[in-house]
């Protein structure tokens, strides 16, 4: 179901960015996990998942960069943008039933580099 | 090439652990881009990106722990091992003429989570 969980993360990201929670929630497996590794929080279920959109603050918009899906899982990347703002957000999906059942979402912030050992790295 | 493709990071992957850099060189394209928008570093072609990783500091190793993989891109995440810690590496592949053309690689770092407005979040 490549064309499906494509088409399921689409949809994802075009109802969270209408505010569309409705529809947003028939995305979701009724017991969808949601996990941010980096601060180590988790949201279990539909509804509370729905409610961590629903309040997130902000006038944030979401804008789909990047979806690279087959059967079983994708990741998307997306331009989180808020107050002027651009923020890289990296989104892993597993399905269950047709439906987005676990979401690992990555917030890679910038840093400065270390020294190289290699005198091919450049600077952008 | 859903296949090939896959085929062609599992083996990235693999010669890079096995630091067996003339076998890593041959999954890239000639004028391959590596890239690290966090650190907005860049290196560009295959003798100098090899390099890269050749004179890589410490003595890490890497596990792949997901691959997604569609006809013209990809992405990984491995776990990044070195000096008893333990990094989440994400990896985006482009390829062209049956190689490795293009890398984008995160590296997301652990950070202390806003207060949020739902109450449904958890930590763990």
């Amino acid at each position: 179901m490549t064309g499906e969980t494509q088409e399921l993360v689409e949809r994802y990201w075009q109802t969270t960015n209408a505010r569309d929670w409705e529809a947003f929630g028939k995305t979701l497996h009724a017991d969808v996990v949601y996990e941010i590794p980096q601060t180590r929080e988790r949201v279990r279920g539909r509804a509370g998942f729905v409610d961590f959109y629903q309040t997130y603050p902000g006038d944030w918009t979401l804008e789909l960069a990047r979806l690279v899906a087959d059967q079983n899982q994708a990741v998307s990347l997306t331009a989180f943008r808020a107050n002027g703002q651009e923020q890289t957000e990296i989104t892993i999906f597993e399905f269950k039933d047709g439906l987005i059942s676990r979401i690992i979402d990555y917030w890679p912030e910038p840093y400065e580099p270390p020294k190289r050992a290699s005198k091919f790295v450049e600077r952008y």
